[in-house]
């Protein structure tokens, strides 16, 4: 059984990179499932723990994710390192435990409008799958961690502003529904960084001991300002991925993710200890490179390098 | 005789676009005269009322800005706009009060190693021109505001992290010379928001009811968010370039100043009244594509649009 406070300490932040998941999403060209191996085992070697598998979806439609057995298998290998799948499905649900990932994460839209046109159900029926999600954790062996992100938190690409209370309100019935652990998502990069801070404090008041991921999208170049609203206003997990990995359907040409290297070095920057060596995490982008020569990495950090004579000047 | 306090007044934010000095001053290519005009009346047209016009140097070895006066006579016929031109000695001082420009600034290294390098001159030598400066507006006619900017106020290429006190230390020697405004850069993106912040509050507890301006970066992708840091912190202007032009010679492929697009965004998200139209803004980076199409443009506004439903959900 995972102790959703062990892998999430309080007053800790954790960094969890989503590359090959959510980097990978909508990708045509993507990792062989030995290079994914190597991308885990040099980010790990990096000093990251938390990663993003996979996800457990119809093969058919998305082979980026048909090995994510072998990545749940080879982040099982290493000491200290977490891996959580997006399962969105009753099915998917059985095949994530029968693979004993650590997490299973699902996912609901902030609005009806989203939910339909995204997952064609209602968000209702979609909480009603989240506590199903719970149901068989609760049943099963080694009870993984099961979270919940609400998707379009912070704007809608179909239904435009998105009312915080209705959020919070999913947010509730979420735990209600039983998942251990809470996501925030403003997965077309609508907000700024006020915006953000004020849902993140609300839902961490709402979600007491258990911890909030905030999840950004750089699509306006707001992605690091709001994960250091998110930092200030106590989310204990925030997403980014390799090289902004991750391109929005709604916005052609727009980044991905926020930038994982760049998430680090804003964390150290702001006194919040990561442990990730950036150049070996900058390092690591030569495989993202050589397996997806047409994605394109963002990144600062990568372009420019550390300043001289860090992290003196910047702890 | 111009009145600091009524071009930045106090309880607002000036936002300046910097793109035709700073943006410039590394470029091969630059704009024909008028283009630069069409594009100061086009981001005028956007709302945009603070201007970098260009700098008082040698046009031999910086030919980009041969056409300075031109561009400060630009914007004197544009009711309510300001213009501000770099000058870096007397000669160019003398140059700079005979053009009738509005705002004349200078520049001073925080570090004795970046100024040797950079100016050939000492930082004591740099502030006794900022005084002299002072002195030519005083005995001028029309008494343009005299701002002084300390670079590399943030962290220094050379010399690594830079003390804060140090810095501070100055802005009180560049008052004492007499200037009107401060300016602080973090000029090789060397920070981040915890950093900004706090150099912030300092220089404007020290600077009393004369304006800070905080001139940013985005060599490592934290602009944004320095920003974002420098406006809760109480900075009254804010620099930054259109799509984000003024690569760093320090950090080959870097990006430069802080998209001013992105900049208007992040004010406006964060409750900072503008009154600039961000699509009229973007339509401006036409002609720097036009006139200087090897430059990249960079910004997430540009590529992405704005929200569905702005600014409703981000005000």
């Amino acid at each position: 059984m995972t102790q959703v406070a062990e892998v999430y300490p309080e007053g800790r932040i954790t960094l969890r990179e989503v590359g090959l998941r959510d980097g990978l999403q909508l990708v045509k060209a993507y990792p062989s499932t030995s290079a994914k191996q190597c991308w885990v085992r040099d980010e790990y070697a990096a000093g990251v723990r938390h990663f993003e598998v996979g996800s457990f979806l119809p093969a058919k439609t998305f082979p980026q994710f048909a090995d994510v057995r072998e990545i749940v298998g080879t982040v099982g290998t290493l000491a200290g390192a977490h891996g959580v799948a997006l399962v969105l499905n009753e099915r998917g649900a059985n095949e994530a435990l029968a693979s004993g990932v650590a997490e299973i994460g699902s996912v609901l839209s902030a609005t009806e409008e989203h939910s339909q046109a995204n997952a064609r159900r209602s968000r209702e029926s979609a909480i009603a799958n989240i506590k199903r999600l719970c149901e068989l954790r609760d049943a099963s062996a080694h009870k993984p961690i099961v979270s919940a992100a609400i998707s379009m938190a912070l704007g809608c690409s179909i239904a435009g502003p998105v009312d915080p209370d209705e959020v919070l309100r999913l947010v509730e019935k979420c735990f209600e529904a039983g998942v251990d652990a809470i996501g925030i998502a403003d997965t077309v990069g609508y907000a700024g960084p006020k915006q953000v801070g004020e849902l993140t404090r609300a839902a961490v008041r709402l979600a007491g001991s258990k911890p909030v991921c905030v999840h950004l999208h750089d699509t306006r170049g707001m992605g690091i300002a709001n994960a250091a609203a998110a930092l200030d206003e106590g989310a204990r997990i925030l997403d980014g991925s390799l090289g902004g990995l991750g391109g929005c359907p709604f916005a052609p040409g727009a980044t991905g993710n926020v930038v994982f290297e760049d998430l680090v070095f804003l964390c150290e920057s702001k006194g919040f200890a990561t442990s990730i060596d950036i150049e070996k995490l900058i390092a690591v982008r030569a495989i993202a490179r050589a397996e997806m020569p047409n994605e394109p990495l963002h990144g600062g950090l990568a372009r420019a390098g550390l300043p001289l004579g860090y992290p003196a000047n910047t702890i």
